[in-house]
Order: C-alpha cells, then sequence, then structure tokens
C-alpha cells in the first residue's frame, strides 16, 4: 500500500484516525511484530508514516498507555508494556524436571498433570538429570514449538546460573514461566512454588536439641539451591541454641557424588555425634544402611531425621521423623499458578510465588537425651 | 548530682545551655554510652532529666544533626550516627586468614604487614584453616580486645554466613572491616579487596577457544566463593562463543575433599577434554601428576591453564599459562583501605573496595589445535 493508498484508507472509514492508528498498533502487537519490550516507532515516524498530525498519534499512544499497553519512558521512546496472547502458539505446557519416574517426581507430575489437562492444555516434558547442558536443549526446542507456559526445575540452580539469556528470551516471547523446588539467583523475578526449605530443616534441627542434642551433623547438597537452604536452617537452629556449628559435622556432596561418597567417611567424619539431619530420603537410607553395617540402631545410638517423606522411609521398622514435601499440591499450585499467569496474559513476577508451609512429622527416631542423662546419674 | 544541683550546675558556667547538652551528648557517645546506631533519649526526656526547655533540645539536636553525628527518623526516634572512637581501644589491627605459612598467604600478609607496621599497628593474627567454627571464636576474641581495625579472609564464603551476628557486633562496636579474596553474600556492604575472578577464569578459557579447543574441562572449589565466580568466567566464555556447557566436564571439589579427590575418576569424566582451567596452582599440580602417572604431556595431550601464578608451577619444564593473583598487593591495598577507613572513622561500605585487574601470564601450556588440524589434513 502506497502512502497515498494508506491515507485514503484511513481518511475512508469511519473511526477517527487515532482510532485506527491504536488499531494498527494492536494488530502488531498481537501478530508479533512488536513484542514485549520492543520500542515503538517514533511519534515522528508515525506521523510520516500514516501522514497523520502529531496531535491524533498522541491521542492514540496516550490512551494505549492509560490502558496498559504500551509505557513511555522519557528520552528513550515508547515500549510494548504487555504480553499479548500469539495467535500461532500451541495449546501446550512444557514441563521440566530432574527425573519423571522417580522419587518425588510422579506424585509432583500426577498433581500438576491433573490440573493442566482438566484445562485443556497439553504437556511436553523434557527430562534433565539436573544437567544444565540439558536444560538448555529443553529451552531451545521450547522456543520453536512456542508453548502457552513452562513449568521448570532449574538444574544446579546453587551454582551461577548459564541459561539465563534463553530464559530471557522465552519471557521476550511472552511465555510465562513457573520454578518449583528451586530458582537460579540471576532469576530471582520468575515466580516460583517451593516447599520452606530453611524452615523445615530449622524445624527438624530444633527438635534435635529440644531433645538433648547438641553434636549434630547434617549431610546437605551443594549444587542444587534447596541445600544451601537446608543448611541455613541447620545453622539457624544451632546458632538460635548458642551450639556452635562444627565443620567437620557438615558434609556436602554433590548430583554426581552422592552415590558414590563414601558413607564409611563420613561416618569416621562424624564419630562424635548423637543425631544426623539428612538432606532427603535419598541420603537418609545410605545413612541408615551405613548404620546398620557398623551394627549401630536408630534411635539408640543415633537419632536420624530426614526430609521429602517419601515411601523411602515409610515402611521401616523405625520410623524417621521428618520434614514433607508437599508433593501432589506443588504439582497442583504450580500448574494453577502457570494457568493463573496465562490467564492474566503476563509473564509474571515474584507476587505468583508461594512457599508451601512446613510441616513435620514426628515418629520413633529421635532419642530423648535428656531423658537417656538423667537416667545415667 | 541531684536534679536541683544539675541545674545549678547547668546554669552556673558560661556555656550556653545547649552547648552544655551537646558536649554531654558528645562525651556519651565518645564514652561507649551511646554507641554507633543506639537510640539517644528522647526529646521529652532529655527535657525532664536536664530542666531543659524543649527549645534548648531541638537546638543542641539539630546542631549534632547538622554535624552528621545523629540522625533523626521520624516516628523511630534519634539515632547515633557516627562512630567515635573508643579511648580504650588497643592500637591493633587483626587479621584473620586461611593459614600463614603455605601457598599465597605468607605473600600477601607480608604485603598486609609491611605498610600496617609501618603506620605504627600491631598485628593480632588468626588461622581459621576455612572453618566458621574458627572464624567465630576469632570474632569473639576480637570483640573483647576491641582492636583498631580487621581484616577478615571469610570461611567457606559460597556457603551462608554463620557468623553475621558477631560480624553485625563488630560493625557496632565502630570497628572497620576489609575483606580480602572473598566475602558472604550477607555482608555485601562491608569493602572487599578481590581479585578480578570472573575476569580471570574468562581470559583463560578465551585463551583456550581461541587456541581451537572445545572441550574444556574446569575444576572448581566449591564451598569458597571464588570457585563460584571462577565457574561463571568459565561458562560466560564458553556461551560468547557458543560452546555448551557440558555437566560432566565441570568438576566440583570442597576444602575437605580436594586433597582426597580421585583425580584417576576425574580423568576418567573429562576423558574427551583437550584442555582443563584448574581453580588454582594447588589443583594444578595433582592435575599434573595424575597426567604423568598417565604418561599424557602438556600441551600435546591436554592444555593446562591455572589461577594464582605461585612458586608451585614457576620451575615447572613447561610453564603453565596462568591468571596472576596480585599477592602482596592485595595484602598492602586491604592494609591501606583499613587504614583509610579508621582514619575516616567509618566502618566503611562498599565504595571502599577494590577489584584487581586481570593479568594473564601467557607460558607454554596451550596447544594451537588450529595448527595440529591444519597439520592433520
Amino acid at each position: 500500500m502506497s502512502k497515498e493508498e494508506l491515507r485514503m484508507h484511513w481518511e475512508d472509514s469511519f473511526d477517527h484516525k487515532y482510532v485506527k492508528l491504536k488499531k494498527w498498533l494492536i494488530d502488531g502487537m498481537t501478530n508479533g511484530q512488536f513484542r514485549f519490550g520492543d520500542r515503538l516507532p517514533s511519534e515522528n515516524m508515525l506521523c510520516r508514516k500514516f501522514d497523520l498530525s502529531r496531535q491524533t498519534v498522541r491521542r492514540a499512544l496516550d490512551e494505549l498507555e492509560k490502558e496498559g499497553a504500551i509505557k513511555k519512558v522519557r528520552g528513550s521512546g515508547t515500549f510494548v508494556n504487555r504480553v499479548f496472547a500469539q495467535p500461532q502458539r500451541t495449546s501446550s505446557v512444557g514441563i521440566l524436571s530432574t527425573v519423571l519416574y522417580e522419587y518425588i517426581f510422579p506424585t509432583i507430575m500426577f498433581g500438576a498433570e491433573n490440573i493442566l489437562t482438566s484445562a485443556g492444555y497439553g504437556i511436553e516434558f523434557g527430562i534433565t538429570y539436573n544437567k544444565v547442558e540439558n536444560e538448555a536443549n529443553f529451552l531451545k526446542r521450547m522456543l520453536e514449538i512456542n508453548p502457552m507456559g513452562l513449568i521448570i526445575e532449574g538444574s544446579k540452580t546453587n551454582l551461577p546460573a548459564m541459561n539465563v539469556d534463553l530464559f530471557r528470551e522465552i519471557q521476550r516471547k511472552g511465555i510465562p514461566v513457573v520454578f518449583i523446588h528451586n530458582q537460579y539467583a540471576e532469576l530471582s523475578d520468575i515466580p516460583c512454588i517451593i516447599m520452606d526449605d530453611v524452615g523445615s530443616a530449622f524445624a527438624l534441627t530444633e527438635l534435635l536439641i529440644q531433645n538433648g542434642h547438641k553434636k549434630i551433623a547434617g549431610i546437605f547438597k551443594f549444587d542444587d539451591v534447596q541445600g544451601k537452604y537446608r543448611y541455613a536452617g541447620y545453622g539457624k537452629a544451632l546458632r538460635a541454641h548458642k551450639i556452635p556449628i562444627v565443620d567437620e559435622h557438615v558434609i556436602w556432596f554433590d548430583s554426581y557424588e552422592w552415590l558414590g561418597k563414601e558413607m564409611n567417611w563420613v561416618f569416621e567424619e562424624i564419630a562424635e555425634c548423637t543425631a544426623i539431619v539428612c538432606y532427603n530420603d535419598q541420603v537418609c537410607i545410605k545413612v541408615l544402611a551405613e548404620m546398620k553395617r557398623r551394627g549401630l540402631s536408630v534411635p539408640t545410638d543415633i537419632s536420624v531425621v530426614s526430609i521429602d517423606d517419601t515411601n523411602l522411609i515409610a515402611n521401616l521398622e523405625v520410623g524417621i521423623t521428618s520434614a514433607v514435601h508437599p508433593k501432589e499440591i506443588i504439582g497442583e499450585v504450580a500448574a494453577k499458578t502457570l494457568i493463573k499467569m496465562i490467564e492474566d496474559n503476563t509473564v509474571g513476577n515474584k507476587s505468583y510465588s508461594k512457599v508451601m508451609p512446613v510441616e513435620i512429622v514426628v515418629r520413633q527416631s529421635i532419642a530423648n537425651r535428656k531423658k537417656m542423662e538423667k537416667h545415667h546419674e
């Protein structure tokens, strides 16, 4: 269309010129020509392009700004300020997790899947095995298929994030993302559904202290940020009761090592401890196996607490006092939050985040050392 | 002194009443009665205590506020806003480091000691062996002897800080602190003198990439924050050249493990790599020993780069291309910064921090794979 034709077109129809300009801009924002965060053509350019008066252009932009669709930034220009639905988008949601068929993950996925399929979404699954390389590949695939939203369990979230650019590109395309379990420090604006890792470890450690334990070991995973938070909760409880942190009593493992970590070495290090806080049930069953090998029993010789409360530890003779991971609920809440963000037409912000409350199941794995000491007197 | 006596005393002397109140407040702030951050008695209390008019009290407080000694916070009260010299303070400076007589530390200490003793300060040394428990004990000792300032190398700075309360107590006593090498995330307001860890690892990794390397392993320490930053620099260089991060090529160790880490296992993991970025020279000599055991040579079989540039790697047959740790200079700059803070009568802020520029020494440990590939064609 030549400038002359355009002009005639604009003058012909019944709408006011500024309404037509508004429609043209909204069309551009919904068909992907102008995306969230893009700079719009300047007032001058719009005046020239459509042969409109500055007053008409201003009126269109002012109304769009009042409606929240665009934002004027003094000295910089006018920017698209809302994510408009992309018509070519699939109706799928992408879910990326460490594993799918092991440990707590089937239950979490069941929770998310239920909600999403009821709402009519298809699901694209991805598995990282906690590798940033696999995360990168999944995100690239998602950028191609353009899903309605993503639920992501981060990989090695306690290390500097290596895929920040990919996440930002996904946001620029207007695709909302919800993290579950953990989050990269560099992406702290993205909503996150987590259990209270600090609070859970704090509550378990405090329970041990209340039962007279002072030499308490902790075994934590360092490359996932949950490990950092659970250690923080453990340390917070010790400090609250003026019990010094003993570095040798804190054992760290990472995604590769935890299967190979020599439990024999661990028990030599923490020989003087009367209790152990386990990062999760996978660590807990290794601790219990080593105790059995050494002829030690729970809780008479060593008290043991754990986090996640899975069926790995459910059927033991001596029940393990645990902090509950709200598995299915986390999946459901993540799915509902994502659907809300899709409906709100936003890539979201921290206000969509949720922290699940601490829940401790007390069983028989903590010995009361106060009673034991009295007994010995 | 009774209220009547006080009143007479105040009326007798030649000074204006508000000047006397100012002097009384300044006395309290210098003798430790009112410390930095403490709330002063309210206007009402001061009026009643010395039987002064509100106008007189306001004038004294207004002048002190103009002079920067106190700060009024609407709705909260008036607070001491300056650190006044504590007359009972020793003329010592405390220095806490991981070790004293090994690796880079004697040189750093030499730099700091020179500056501090020339300026007339005594030095109280402490060693942590990178244990937070030892750090806590040192800080408690410092709270008793009340030094002029502290130079601290943090312990396990990549983990949640366990001694935040002790550091804050030290600041409340008006004792300035300078960190060297690293810093806890929770204490990021405290000045810090560091080398450019991100930049150093970035430069070394980029050098390898420019020489045609694509499969580059990295061995990093996870409990010190330098490990996080050096990994970030390594990852940044790979991303800048669109080389994917391969999780198996990144090896992590911690303060306890690094001596025990099975180098044999490490080399199985990174078998396909043509180059290795070493966290520091202590790691580098272990890598070189394992290469020797396997009959591999530098750089023909594997290129090796390292960080710190100590005499551990200085006298090797094949010189190792390294990022320089500005050892003595870091010590000197830390000491000078601390002296400046003492003179400025401040516990400091981020503006006293310094990052040393990147310095790479190129030796013979990087093979040019581009040439090698051409040769094979």
